[in-house]
Parts: C-alpha cells; structure tokens; sequence
C-alpha cells in the first residue's frame, strides 16, 4: 500500500522513534476536543524537529498522495484534527522551543509546539503579555491556535490570534517552504499571506515557524458583576457600556440555564432568579482602571443591574470562578456537550439569546448559553447524550437552526471555534455559493490533490 | 478591435454620459500619484452607480478579455492604478454614498468611492473615529485605501487599514460577486477573505461595499517635540518609549537633511544642527495623557533630548505644522521626489538612517528622510529631476540599495506605499521564489487571465 510505502521511506529519515503506528498510539489521535464528530485513525503519527524534516515529510505525502494532518494539542472544537481520511497526523512536541523575546520590537519567535501559556510566562519578565486567551491556553499550541485562529475572553478589546500573528514560516503541499511578514509593524509587501495561513486550519500549509506581537500587560484590573432580572437591561447595558466610551477587556454574560446549573454545581451565590449575568473586566492604568469601573457601575445600575464589584484579588477570583465554571457544570449534567460559537452583531444578543431558548423548546432541549458579550460570540451549549440517537436527530436539527438564525442576524458561522468538519455544510449560507467557489479555488491552488487536512473546510469538487 | 466592442456594449448598458473616451479625460486617468512611472492611456473610464454594474462590466470585460483598472482617487505611491495595459478604468465616485453608521456596533457601511475624510466628518458626532490617516485622507477613497491597505501616522497604536476592515462584497473577474465578514467583532469563517482583498491592489476582485470598524475618538492629546544632536540617542528614545510601556498615537522622525529643508522652507523654528527630532503625541482620557507625556519627557531628557511640550492646540498646531511641511518643503527643492517606504523593525531605525545617509553619499544624491519611527516605517525622499537620465539611473540604483538594506535588516519592502508597478522586481527579495509562486497561483486562481489591474504585483508566468 502507498500509506505503507510513505511511512517506511519517513522512517528511514526519521527513525522509527519518531514514527508512531501501534494501535494505542494511533488511537490516541483518532478524535480531538469536539463532541458529537466521527473519529478515525492515522496510519502513523510522525513527530518532526526541523522545518526540513517538515519538507520532506510533505514531498514525500506528495510523491504516495497520502494525506497529511498537522495538529497541535487537538484542542479545537470543530473536528479539525481528525484525520478521517487515515494517511500521516504531524504534531510538533518536538518543535516547542521560544527562539526569541524581543522586548524591543515587542515580538517573540516561536517553533509551532510552544504552549500558549508557556510563551506568557515567557514574557512576563519583561513586563509583556500575548492576548489571546482562549480557555485552553495551557494545552493549546502556537501553531494549532493559529492554524485556527482562536478567540477568547478578551477579543473585543485585545482581538484574537489573528491580530497577533506578524510572520510565517509555512511548508506547502509540495514541500516547499517560504516566509511572510516579520517583525515590523507595517507591511504591506503584496497578498497578506500571513492573515490567509492564520486560520486555514491547516488546509493550505504547515506553519512551522511564528512571529507574534506582544503588548504591555496592563497594570491594573477592576472586576464586576451585574445581575439583570430582564433579558433586554442586560442588552441595553451592552450597549450602554459601548456608548460610554468603555471598551471592556472581558464583557462576558450567562443565560438563565447557564446560572442555574453553576449555581448547582459550585454554589457562587448566584441568584437563580435572575434572567442574566454580566462579568465585565477593566484593565489598564490605575487611573483609566478607576474612571472605567465607574462608567460600567453607573450604567449597570441605569438599566436596573445589582452591581458588585470586586475589591480585591479574592473577590476577583471569586467572581471569575463562576465563569469558569459554566462549562463544567453544564457538562457535568449530561454525557455530551455540544459547544457552539454562533455569533451575532452586539447588538442582537438579547435577541439571539431568545431565539436560542425558542429553539431549546421547539426540540425539547437543554441549552445554556454563556460566552463574549462584548463582542457577539454566544455559546449554546447542548447538553444531552450521544447514545440517544433520537435525542442526537434534535440536537442536530437544533444546531441548524441556531446558525441559521445567526447569520440571518448578520452573524457568523463561527467566531472562534473555526468551520472544520463541523460547519463545512453551512458555509453557503454565510459566503454564498460564489464565496465558497473562492475558496476552493484558493485550497486548489495551493494544494490540488488535497494532502493536507483533508476533510475540513473546502469540500473537493464533486 | 475588441476593446471598442467592449466599449460599446457598455455604453450600451450605462449610457455614454457614463463612459469617458475623449483624449482629453482619457489623459487623466493615464498617471497616478507615482513619480517617475510610466504612463499610458485607458481606453475607456466607467462610471458605475450599482454592484450590478460593476458585475456587468466584469462579465463583458471577460468576455473581450479586455483589461479593467478599479482607480479610487489615484493617490498610491506604487502606480498601482496607472492602466499600463490598455483597457477600462472603473471608477466610482457616482458610488460614494455612507449607508449606515451604527454606533451600537461601532461599525459603519460604505460604498467604495466614499473619501475616508468624509467617513471621518460622518462618524465625528458619534463621538467616533475611523483611524486609518493615510496623508491623502481628504481626497484617498475607502476602497482604494483599503485596496492599498493604506497606513500613515498612527500605525504604532491603531493600526492600518487591514485592521478596520470587518466585512467586503467584491466583484470577482468573472462578474460573480460574494460577501465575506460582516458586524461581528468576531468571525473565523473559513479563510480570511476580507484580510485576502484588503491590500490585493486591485487585482483579485472589486471591491463595491465595505464594512468597517470604528472607535471611540480619544479624550485628550499632548504633542511634543524632541531635539538630538546624536542619531543614537534619537534611537534610544524611541526604545525607551516603548519600554517604558507608553504606545504613543505617533511617533515621528525627522533626519537632518529634512530638518534643513524644513526650516528653510518653513521657518518652523527647527535647529537645523540637530542630527534628527522626534515627534511624539500621546492620546487618550487626560489622566493617562498627562502619565504618559511625563514618561516621554523623562525618557527623552534621559538621551540628551531637548524637549518641548505643546502647551495648547496652538503650539499643538505649531509642532505638526513642521512634520507636514517635511514632503512639501522637499518636494519643493526639485522637479522630481521619489518617496519611498523601506520598513525596519523598529529598533533598527538609526542603522537604517545611517545606511541611507551612506546610500546617498554613494550615489551623489539628496536624500532626506522622515517617518513613522514608532512603526519603523521610514520615508526616505530622494530629490531629483526627471529629465536628468544620468541623475535618474544613481537614484534607481540608491532605491535598490535601500530596499536591499530593508529587507536585509529582517524589513519589508512596503510598509504602506504597496507594490504596485514600482516593487515587483523586488519581490523575491522578500518572499523568495515560493512566496512569489505563491502569490501567482492565488492570482491565477481567482483571475487566469490577469483581467484586473494587470502589470501590478503579480506578473504572470513568463
């Protein structure tokens, strides 16, 4: 067989150390964090050290048309790393070393296995901060995280991966390699192919080598809690925060459902009467620190919020706790946990959050919905049981609707979760069928006999 | 000849009033802003009012396989919009209309031909601003900037261009047309196709309607003026800003040869010994401006820094009255200014001033440099006279060189100007022969027969 025939020739440049293919290995790479998607095993899991060894991993792919998988720490919620074709998962443990902390450009040099949370504590010496935050920073890798351009809590202040991405070192298909971008602040040198590789959930290229950005941490933080027992208060509060000139570092909120089951599970003190929570975060200078909280307590209370507000560490992480904890305790009442990323304009979340319960009540589910106020990306979270094929048949059609609604919301498809095995069925209604013939158009381009990532995001023509 | 069927069959369509082709408007559109490019007539310039019009010209463009030009204002420094081949210029001032600013989600919707001022003027009583200030912002249109993915003075901490540019409908070569982006802050729908068209010159698609991002204008600023009399220590005052963790709005230099020239020019009371002046400005809510102008202060006075602070919106006035006279005040000096855009990583800067000052020694030429220092994108302004072949082939020779340096120094060979005609032959200086493969196949794949803007950036297979 030509898989067969590609991993002895990678062996023979590797060594069989670095060539896994007995059973438990394989099994360990046959899913990732999605709930709810189809696994399958490699043929052989294959852990590279250089960008050479990269190449010759893809000219060799190429040569036996065997499909190849790069992944990180497989933490993405949209089934991108599961290698449903079978052919050769590359994951880069061994490529894991922070080449460089140029505090004086505000930039690091990364290998595409360094652990997000490792490059912070990286950083902190030098009084500097990567921003992108999402739940899994310490598993996560650099380059997955980038592969799949992932959010977080503070996105509508800081942005997301996307913004912080400066270079690309990238193997094609082929097993040619080249670099874009750098360290300067501007560039506008031809296509922006590091914002095209930044989130092409590996379809396009293997990101070998990053340059991202880093920013002063801020000094100061201010944390609140506002209690609305009306759906629309806690909108208009949004709103109001945004109207006030406040750009919160985190502007988070949780549904009724989401409450109740935290409330359950960890006892924060919620009050389970509430309609919704809002978790809002001010950082910056002390000064700015001050005045924002301020502005955020005042408008909280205009729109009829019970506000608390931190006054010191303890009461911040006490705070914090009960965000934390809305996707355990949702997880915690059931066997699966469907976790989505709908996204709306800011301005719809009261009605997204209502269309949502609809939904839950049209398919007798149990939806709790929580996630980034501050910048549109909701959460439902379905909580039900694989095992229960009718019950999944309503899950599935619920998660239609859901998306269907968001983007006839001018919403999107997906705000941080990326579209993977997932969403590739409703990328139409987002971008049309012309958008999604752009789209194949640029995988065919770059990678005409689909090697790498096969599966995800661009369907082959039929 | 089939360009004059084109011609005809969309006259046809729009009406002649709508299509230009007496010698007299055709040799307006032959030139852009450039200087010492080549230049050539169109054939036709086309007014469209709609999208639909514009996917009317594509299909019967593609039909004659007839060249088209989309031309903003033609305020690029790249000629990016001369119409090198022959063809149809498309313009769109009849499709300059703001259709919505929404200051709920602080974002509003534009037609192409909306001049970024006039999006400024709208935006202003929102409290808002949309920061891209490319230095032609009072004739440059949204969706030329956007095509150029402009910068100019506040790179440092807003950004450019890309970074406000949420959603994109586009005209593809064919004349079908897609949307991608849109409201939310977040969106990682399959690849970033707004990032993809964003800075494209032109040459990938059209682009008829945009979404952008704005935000909350700041409180308050404070401009200062800093004068060395050591290139180093100009240096060391920009990094020590940075360290200090002050990102200040702009961070300008002026190098000696510009210093002279301004002061002669414009009496601005400038030391015409120092070796280079730095302007800063800190924006923001006044606590914070007063915190970090302070910081300046020191660190400038810690290098040797002569250091003025604007004590009002007249001596504020007085400051930038001096940077904006650097490119007239030079300009002035000769025929001909050949602006460049060479872009170093920021703690490069005095190297590369140093370098271009050797390059014009070298070369017997007047060069004077200036720039945004905080972005390390530099303009270095060479003096000279188009007539004089001899002189013309030292300064291309010296433009040579400084992008070499650029790029050497780990730059770019564009840090806001483009590619456009000027840069191509530099390219794989940058991105090597893959990144430049690269770029071709992404162009061949959504525009084979290089339909749009051809001649610029890409050049096909030769």
């Amino acid at each position: 067989m030509s898989v067969q025939q590609a991993i002895r020739e990678v062996e023979a440049l590797l060594g069989k150390e670095r060539v896994l293919t007995t059973v438990e290995d394989l099994a360990c790479y046959s899913f990732d964090g999605t709930a709810d998607a189809p696994s399958k095993r490699p043929d052989a899991v294959i852990m590279p050290k250089t960008t050479e060894e990269v190449q010759a991993i893809m000219r060799i792919a190429s040569k036996y048309k065997t499909p190849v998988y790069p992944r990180g720490a497989g933490t993405n919620l949209s089934g991108g790393t599961i290698p449903i074709k079978g052919g050769l998962v590359v994951t880069f443990q061994m490529m894991n070393k922070i080449l460089e902390v140029d505090a004086e450009n505000l930039t690091a040099t990364v290998q595409p296995g360094v652990i997000i949370a490792s490059l912070n504590t990286a950083v902190a010496p030098y009084g500097l901060i990567y921003p992108p935050d999402p739940g899994t920073v310490s598993t996560a890798t650099m380059a997955g995280s980038t592969a799949e351009c992932s959010g977080g809590l503070r996105g509508l202040k800081y942005g997301v991966t996307k913004h912080y991405i400066m270079g690309l070192e990238v193997v094609l298909a082929n097993g040619e390699k080249f670099r874009a971008g750098g360290k300067t602040v501007k560039n506008v040198t031809a296509y922006d192919l590091v914002k095209l590789f930044t989130g092409s959930e590996g379809t396009l290229g293997i990101i070998t080598e990053l340059i991202v950005k880093l920013i002063p941490a801020p000094e100061a933080k201010k944390s609140m809690l506002a209690i609305f027992s009306d759906l629309d208060d806690a909108g208009k509060t949004i709103a109001g925060i945004i109207a006030a000139k406040v750009i919160p570092a985190t502007l988070e909120i949780m549904d009724k459902t989401t409450i109740e089951t935290v409330e359950a599970f960890a006892k924060a003190g919620l009050p389970t009467d509430a309609e919704a929570v809002l978790l809002i975060e001010v950082d910056g200078i002390p000064e700015v620190v001050e005045k924002e909280a301020q502005a955020v307590v005042e408008v909280c209370k205009r729109f009829n919020g019970k506000v608390q507000v931190a006054r010191d560490d303890a009461e911040r992480e006490k705070l914090w706790a009960a965000r934390r904890a809305a996707l355990p305790a949702l997880a915690r009442k059931s066997p699966t946990t469907v976790l989505e990323d709908a996204t709306v304009p800011r301005s719809r979340i009261p009605e997204m959050l209502r269309a949502i319960r609809a939904i839950a009540k049209k398919y007798d589910l149990l939806i709790g919905t929580f996630g980034h106020a501050g910048d549109g990306n909701l959460h439902p979270t379905i909580l039900c049981d694989e095992r229960n094929a009718e019950q999944m048949k309503r899950v599935h059609k619920a998660v239609d609707e859901i998306f269907r609604v968001a983007v006839d919301m001018g919403g999107t498809l997906s705000g941080e979760h990326g579209i993977g095995m997932a969403k590739m069925k409703y990328l139409e209604w987002e971008l049309g069928a012309t958008g999604v013939d752009v789209l194949r158009r640029i995988k065919e381009a770059l990678d005409p006999d689909y090697l790498l990532n096969p599966g995800k995001m661009v369907a082959g023509r039929s």
